[in-house]
């Protein structure tokens, strides 16, 4: 009921496959200008994710699945030899653009590992571009599962009206399709449960008040604007009933980095009663890694920092610009997979999801 | 020696009176222009007031002050018969211009008392005159001395090398002079100890990085930048050894009323074992007000969080823009005045400080 309220009320992509190549929604430019790209190299979109044309951690994963399948169809067009041993530099290329989701080293993985059977098969780039096609639709369905196991988790915990209060953009334009926590947020608009989102807008890139805040305006969900360091002030006035929001990497003992300033939320959620969630696929968990600790942060440009839409704002001063940080599971409720559901999360209770 | 430094050290101000007119440092276009501009009517200046082309608590008292010797000064101009009851006019617009900060109140209290003084002088406007210097004059002695006070509360912590984090400006361009928190800051830096002030940019207005930057770029204070919700990534790492902020109205129990993203701070600076002091004049001590929660909070324009140096960046999304927030003085270790400091503020010993 949910799934096909959410499937008829879609109306945002981040990425399209047509006609071999891959489509972007230039994500510089929302809400201002709708701008597609059409991308035939992989080199062109490992640049694309760099510059956060396409960015949220299952979004680039995608989007470097399919580069991998440009990369072998450039290779097979120029009549490389060693087809497979060529796309080393492409892989190589693809990990090194952004360094702290884990999706698109996963996601290069899934790539990889097909490689042999491809190798075997008449048309390998058909074996290829249906690996890319299916971590596209499995992460589409991972969300809706996502978005109905996160619905339960509020339900249960309190069945009345709901002001959610979510961080940086989890929704369509940061997936295969409808969202992470933002999934989340629409299952509970389709449900009638939700008063209201109050979207952070997400400092430097303005993730929450571009894109989040086009992706809910544009389907008519109830949400307003605030600077992230009014979400005290927020969570102080006592109507937030939750704070949900996505993850790019989730370590073996329940910890998670995700966009800077989730952290600051996840302490005070705790300081305020309020409960937390964390809603990602398990593409995003990273059981190499037994804490956030090891975790790379990806420090960006200061310039991210010292100019707004291409004007310079700040005075000469130099900045300091990590861009995600990380959030210990002590302080986390709940975190909500396609698998199923973790609440306070820790080393076990995620083994025993990932087994 | 220190307050010998801080005086040599000075090369900002907000305003200046000259000739019989106001001048005002337009902070709505640093840094990118410094533009001076003279105000002859009180109009004028309640109007540069609600603009923000003069912020700041002591600041927009002193400014507010002069508005009414101009005032009387053109009511005296225009022969108007009854001066005094002709300039409840300009109070009741002064008034109005900014509800959250108490030191407009108090400074158009004190211009208000020496009314009757005037009106048996032969000059009355020099009397006016020298009540709103005397308010400048005195803001200034008073920043010095709590630059003092804040760095023998440093100091009697820990004397070793300090990683400040402040908020907002609170600077020369906050104050008469030197500032508050910001006047602790060059204190430290006078005194050797300051290794760096991390500044929170301050969304909305973006007053860190606008004219905090700004101020310690000019005295070569070594500074660096980074977005407000950063700051909980930033006390994580453990380098920071306090979180320094102004205030723009304190009540008779402790609470503070300051920039909004105050209160995540202290919230944070608790979590984090990182202590929190509070700088600001005797006259933003409001003991009139029982507590904090009776503190009105400005709601500003949604404009201000959906355009950024007048160009649009938001999508067609409400904002909520409260430009204050409230700390409540059990996450407070330290308010310093320049009557004296006080530690974990509560009733009674902000009693025997005003007392």
């Amino acid at each position: 009921m949910i799934r096909e309220q959410m499937l008829a009320a879609e109306k945002v992509k981040a990425l399209d496959w047509r006609e071999g190549g891959l489509y972007l929604l230039d994500q510089r430019l929302l809400p201002q200008q709708e701008i597609w790209q059409r991308y035939e190299t992989s080199t062109d979109v490992a640049q694309a994710i760099a510059q956060m044309r396409v960015r949220g951690a299952p979004a680039i994963g995608i989007a470097a699945a399919f580069a991998v399948v440009l990369a072998a169809q450039q290779h097979f067009v120029n009549g490389v030899n060693d087809w497979q041993a060529a796309l080393e530099a492409d892989f190589a290329e693809l990990a090194a653009s952004r360094p702290t989701a884990v999706n698109l080293f996963w996601a290069l993985q899934k790539m990889r590992d097909c490689l042999d059977v491809a190798a075997q098969h008449a048309e390998p780039l058909a074996v290829l571009e249906q690996q890319a096609l299916d971590i596209l639709n499995a992460d589409r369905e991972a969300n809706l599962s996502m978005a109905q196991l996160g619905l339960e988790v509020i339900n249960r915990a309190n069945a009345g009206p709901q002001h959610v209060m979510t961080h940086c953009n989890t929704g369509a334009l940061a997936t295969g399709g409808f969202g992470t926590a933002l999934g989340v947020v629409r299952a509970a608009h389709a449900a009638g449960l939700l008063t209201c989102v109050h979207v952070n807008e997400t400092r430097p890139w303005l993730q929450g008040s571009r894109l989040t805040a086009w992706e809910l305006i544009g389907e008519q969900i109830p949400s307003l604007l605030n600077v992230d360091s009014a979400a005290a002030h927020l969570l102080q006035q006592g109507e937030i009933t939750w704070v949900i929001v996505g993850a790019d990497r989730i370590t073996a003992n329940g910890d998670v980095a995700n966009k800077i300033g989730t952290y600051q939320l996840a302490v005070l959620a705790r300081h305020h009663q309020v409960k937390f969630m964390v809603v990602a696929p398990s593409s995003t968990i990273d059981m190499q890694l037994s804490s956030g600790v090891q975790i790379p942060i990806e420090q960006r440009e200061g310039e991210e920092i010292l100019a707004i839409a291409g004007q310079r704002v700040a005075a000469q001063i130099d900045a300091y610009n990590p861009v995600f940080d990380v959030t210990p599971a002590e302080l986390i409720d709940v975190i909500v997979t396609e698998r199923g559901v973790v609440e306070q999360p820790n080393l076990e209770n995620m083994q025993a999801l990932m087994r």
